[in-house]
């Protein structure tokens, strides 16, 4: 069994990253994201101390606008228009769900696409479905891609299964399989016979957001399984997989931590570090 | 073997069309499709007549714009523009592929949220991906869950293979089927082993525009088969599955012609009717 850790893949890509950082900040562009939190949700803030972490890391700037969780619509729209109309801010993460009296999509439409670094816009959202390449997918999925490309793993013609279809991971994660001429299946909660969906797999991507629900029965020999889910346990943490099951039965499998959560924080960093070189060239052209 | 014949789905959405047009004649409102049409490729005319009987039938009005195969970006997106600006017009259907010098895209964008009524632009493909009933979906995929729904087949839980990924149909079809709780494997032409995907399906999409490439092999004792295609053949007409073998061994199928492509135009005739409805109620809310 070979584990999937993504350690190795967030330090390859920050690497190149680390470089890019440098040569924008030589001519005066420091990449800069802007986090907008609403409350303390602990898993908000294990984020929140990972994304400073990285971007500390590879030399580029993160700040917080920490709000109560009783702030008004009017309010948090305010702190978000006015972060979209500062132009050294290269990218906005809205922490979501937003708590019930708020609404996210009213928020969300207000950061302009340059901006979008997480796919929080309906235009981010098309142009993943489109596939044209324009905007940012969103983190995690494109976290997910990252890993198995750096593994190697080739995707065309192959039986994806993706557990799981949130707009958040699992469509977007689907139509970016697509793209890579993946024969995919899209499982949720209604599935019938979702353990033999899962077996017939080549590849099993998890992101169904119930802790170590996919057991032994769920998996293949030699399968090549991905866990999204990331989920506090004791005083430890698992995912949506059981991983004491995984290791047995598949051929590779990524663990939780150390999976694809180490991956998105640098896919972050990338999104956020590609709006900067676009303010960049823009001051540059200007200049 | 039943055969799932679009006519009396068409009838049945007709009818219910065709009392909505009468009020909105009453107050002064007629429904009203502008056609873009470039060169006289057959399959466009072909549709168009098909449209024109749908829309008359019912009391709306369809009328063309036809301009030549070498028109410049310059005047399609004129026409486009005047057409999006004209507020009697309800709905704006250009006929796609345009001839390889034009830019689809530049000109699809032109068209406004309520004159999108075959999901032409990224703002609709968005709503069709979030799945927030914002808009309308393209036409194909609504007419195929319209039958699918007549002739009440439940699709939650359901195993449906749909073979074919473009954003005119597979892609947003698949899309639709998920909203109704279907676990939905996406196929295309880089699967492997595609007639066993197909065999393992409940329900049997096929999207590939491909004449007659889903033949026995593909196919399972009992199966519901719904076939997109539309191809010349001989003097006749074929679509994407065998007919003579899946009358054979399919335990429900839509035939061509008379399946899918009868319900198409009236789905465009209520897209249609949706729009006038909204200009309808807002020249009530002026006056």
């Amino acid at each position: 069994m070979q584990e999937l850790r993504g350690m190795p893949v967030a330090k390859s890509l920050r690497e190149a990253l680390s470089q890019e950082i440098l040569r924008l900040k030589e001519s005066g562009t420091v990449p800069r994201l802007a986090i907008v939190r609403v409350g303390e949700r602990e898993d908000d803030l294990s984020y929140e101390r990972g994304v400073y972490r990285q971007f500390e890391a590879a030399g580029a700037q993160a700040e917080t606008t920490a709000l109560p969780e009783t702030v008004s619509q009017r309010e948090l729209e305010d702190t978000v228009r006015r972060l979209d109309e500062n132009e050294d801010v290269d990218g906005i993460l809205l922490f979501r769900p937003l708590p019930g009296h708020l609404d996210e999509a009213a928020v969300c439409s207000l950061i302009s696409k340059r901006k979008d670094i997480d796919c929080m816009t309906p235009m981010g959202a098309a142009h993943i479905f489109v596939g044209d390449k324009e905007g940012h997918p969103p983190c995690t999925p494109q976290a997910v891609m990252e890993l198995l490309s750096y593994y190697g793993v080739d995707l065309t013609g192959r039986r994806v299964t993706v557990v799981g279809r949130s707009m958040v991971v699992g469509r977007p994660l689907a139509m970016l399989l697509l793209q890579k001429n993946a024969t995919v299946t899209i499982c949720h909660s209604k599935t019938e016979n979702l353990a033999e969906e899962c077996r017939r797999a080549d590849i099993l991507i998890v992101c169904a957001g119930v802790p170590e629900m996919i057991t032994k029965e769920y998996m293949r020999e030699g399968q090549i399984i991905v866990d999204v889910g990331i989920h506090a346990k004791g005083d430890g943490l698992c995912g949506d997989v059981k991983y004491e099951h995984a290791r047995e039965i598949a051929g590779k499998v990524t663990p939780v931590p150390g999976g694809v959560g180490s991956v998105t924080t640098v896919v972050l960093l990338r999104n956020t570090v590609e709006s900067a070189k676009k303010r960049n060239s823009r001051s540059c052209g200007k200049g």
